[in-house]
């Protein structure tokens, strides 16, 4: 099964206007995901202590439980906009130990041998996403491949109809302006699956179709 | 207490593009109310049989039980753009015999007389919000205000601090294009309160402050 987990601001934004090297999420979008960094599981999962054990936290772990390899877009392997897109041999802005440790497909126009970096291997797919997607698949073993995101690489999977099972994490938070999530994806069914929440975000499931 | 519950696509928009007569929400709008037209309190309060007993049922009556007055905006009074709208003297789209039940203060330019239909009493306010917020609160006797709608009314209300309580139907479907709540709102800090589901719709509570 294909799936994408979001956060989204209240008024639908994946991120906010005039993205930075400093706030690559864009002005007051940081509040976006404080609903992960206070999660005991994604604390936990990243070597830190504490944290709160809420619904946020147990959202998170179901979903790294559940997936075998993720797909991302080259800006979300390289940090935004910054110095790094333009040098395609660049590393990541995840370190040296990323907090993945399955197989990661990056969305890329640049050719790059695969990149290991403690548990994580990242494969460069030019392809598109047709080809990150069967790759994913076989390095998946069986269970979920995730599409990490950023916005560019969702909108793309669910324009194309790929996406199985979509959970947006609506943050009580507004941009006001931004990069809408659904910006251009065009019609898609949406079946309602569950909805869980917390002080700091409501999980709405779907199960997607074109 | 001052509420306003809403409904809004997955993608936020309280109507879709193109209005008309015939269409008021616009295109593919449709599919925004369902979740309250299959409800059976809807259906039982409306005078039809039937319906499903779900949280969606659940949500509407509490809705209902819990308010005293409501403020609407003058194209949700008389159907949205239409004949209507040039004849200050024309009665609602409502029909003889609306189902409010408890006074509707209207948000208009065109000082009228009031309007009583069956147990309805439509109060016309020139005053603007605020003088219409005065009137409701002393007939809601004690009860809630809410913010009936349409989206204009419910984003002055919103802008000018003056909602307590806001309650978004999120229904499974992409407009793509349209009306968006929180056009031109402005910053609002919102604490998620509560989250109840259906196949049909997700309902989140919050509480707002400016």
């Amino acid at each position: 099964m294909i799936t994408l987990d979001i956060t989204i601001s209240l008024d639908g934004y994946v991120a906010g206007p005039h993205p930075t090297l400093e706030a690559p999420l864009g002005e007051g979008a940081m509040g976006l995901h404080e609903w992960l960094f206070a999660a005991a599981s994604w604390r936990s999962r990243h070597g830190h202590e504490g944290g709160e054990a809420t619904a946020d936290s147990d959202v998170y772990e179901e979903m790294v439980s559940a997936t075998g390899a993720q797909i991302m877009g080259r800006r979300m392997f390289s940090g935004g906009a910054g110095p790094w897109e333009s040098d395609p041999n660049a590393g990541g802005w995840w370190g040296d130990d990323p907090p993945f440790g399955i197989p990661v497909f990056v969305l890329t126009h640049h050719e790059r041998e695969p990149l290991v970096l403690g548990t994580t291997t990242f494969t460069f797919v030019t392809g598109g996403i047709e080809q990150a997607l069967t790759l994913a698949r076989e390095a998946a073993g069986g269970r979920n491949v995730a599409i990490a995101g950023g916005a560019s690489a969702a909108q793309q999977f669910l324009g194309a109809g790929l996406v199985d099972e979509l959970q947006l994490h609506i943050a009580p938070v507004l941009l006001g302006a931004g990069l809408p999530l659904f910006g251009g994806v065009g019609p898609l069914e949406l079946e309602p699956l569950r909805v869980l929440d917390s002080p700091r975000a409501s999980h709405l499931r779907y199960r997607v179709s074109r």
